[in-house]
């Protein structure tokens, strides 16, 4: 595959190159990933950056229609949106937005719009990468806006956050009790928490629960990324496409200032050198699973299930073997 | 220090020498841990093994109590009871149980038994590997029993039932509602479930509390290294010393039940393994806090936070530096 070729056609906005790159970066042979890292580099000299959006929301809270009319209500702004998913739960196979593509309708058939189902799944380290090179070629490709959504299970939260620009929690309106149900940690993640389902029989329950939030969110401490006010919780019906105005509103607004006192910039930075030291410690950690290393490893451990040696012992003659 | 000596001097039962061996283990010296290493090896010679239990329980479920009864209970049987705490949390200074020491007073006042407060804390993996060899070291002294007590937060309880034979949980009586509180992963590292303070007013609902919990236990799958009818949910009183013996019964059977069938030693042995590649896989992300990987790592960082280089073409670079 000549990469430069799909490097110019992925910057040429055509999308099927960009879903072919982005099965390129996918992909877990060798000789691809070595293409996927020379495409990413490439692409990357078009210094074209999107606005990244992760979202994040437990199952029934509505984030598949919440996409879909977020999104066809940033299309037709005039912005192009991509629509990427980060599952790294190994329960579900084929990814989750695969069925929820159907879901999402109109959006799919927006030519303004792209949505890349996730992949089945890898171990998370995996996932993260794959996740960020998808955003860097919908990046090159052209879009405004990226969404990336995860399901609020295990670390896809914090992994999602750190690939991000602005960081969304969709929540279901619910009593007061559950306000305990959000996770301290995610609530310090959050930019903007959406309580969805504000239509019908829900919206006076969604109000109480938006206010339940925008009280707890009071009680944090102010974070130096955030002007006054922010995070902030709003309501919307993604259903009824009510408050999707005023949320893109407050996401330029937070955007804008972000912009202007050199906090979007530093947290990039902050973002790449995060990953720049994960994929090295990945890296690093690799070698114990290829030869020579597996080999010692496997005999050294067979030593210290047999109690001939101790675990620091042996740990320490293998890593004095590899120089460390 | 003369090593040799001192693993003397712990074989043969000296408190002193036992104290001062721990605190060895404890430094973070890298002379000391050389001398540390040797020593826990010497004393992995003696081939004594102990019955390591794990102890979790969140606070208020009477953890110190219990520990003082059934530390009694076991030395006035006539065996040697050591206990030692794990405490990762760098909220706490000083340790968990130097204040519970004083709460223990019979136990501490007891020749028969060792306590041992937490030290100051480190990383989880400096606590792992400190509690695993000062585990070895109260074997090796002659200790019958090596109670680990954990606080219910974070990894630490894992990180107990990766070097335990037993491990127990230890709850407080409570409405059925909250059978949700205990994380499904702590009920299947249990053993055995204590419902403590099955004593005056409570003790009705410590025994509802049991019942709850015996029927869980049976709808988890039965687990390879456990006979007909455990994991079991018992009630006890540390306070009035009651449950005691039956619990001790119990961990006797479950105990003789899995030395007869390979499972003792098989377990000793994959938890060996475990604790060497993990010290392998921590020795070797060291690597990158040490000169010169440090610096590269820094320069490199730079280049990556400035746009100047994705992070996977940097990691590639540093990896190959390290020939990795």
């Amino acid at each position: 595959m000549d990469v430069t070729i799909l490097a110019e056609a992925v910057k040429s906005g055509d999308r099927r190159a960009l879903a072919r790159a982005i099965t390129l970066v996918e992909s877990a042979r060798e000789d691809h990933r070595a293409q996927a890292r020379a495409l990413v580099a490439e692409v990357a000299r078009a210094g074209r950056q999107a606005l990244r959006i992760g979202l994040s929301g437990t199952p029934g809270v509505g984030k598949s229609t919440f996409i879909e009319s977020f999104g066809c209500f940033l299309t037709a702004q005039g912005l192009r949106v991509a629509v990427l998913a980060v599952d790294p739960s190994s329960a579900r196979s084929g990814g989750s937005i695969l069925g929820d593509k159907t879901r999402m309708e109109r959006l799919s058939r927006d030519p303004m719009a792209f949505i890349r189902p996730s992949p089945s799944q890898t171990h998370l380290g995996g996932v993260a990468r794959r996740t960020r090179e998808a955003v860097a070629l919908c990046e090159a490709a052209g879009y405004d806006v990226v969404l990336i959504e995860t399901v609020g299970v295990g670390q896809s939260e914090t992994m999602v956050a750190e690939m991000c620009d602005l960081f969304l929690l969709l929540l279901a309106p619910a009593g007061g009790d559950e306000l305990q149900g959000v996770k301290r940690g995610i609530m310090e993640m959050a930019d903007l928490i959406l309580v969805n389902k504000a239509d019908g029989d829900l919206k006076p329950a969604a109000m109480r629960t938006q206010a339940d939030y925008a009280g707890a969110l009071r009680l944090l401490r102010r974070r130096p990324q955030d002007p006054e006010g922010f995070p902030k919780a709003l309501t919307v019906s993604a259903l009824e496409e009510n408050g999707l105005a005023q949320a893109w509103e407050e996401m330029q607004t937070l955007t804008a200032w972000r912009r202007a006192h050199g906090h979007w910039d530093s947290r990039r930075a902050a973002q790449a050198r995060h990953w720049f030291e994960e994929e090295v410690r990945q890296g690093l950690l690799a070698r114990l699973t290829r030869e020579p290393m597996r080999g010692v490893l496997h005999s050294l451990g067979a030593q210290v299930a047999e109690g001939r040696r101790t675990p620091d012992e042996a740990a320490a003659e293998l890593l004095g073997q590899l120089g460390a």
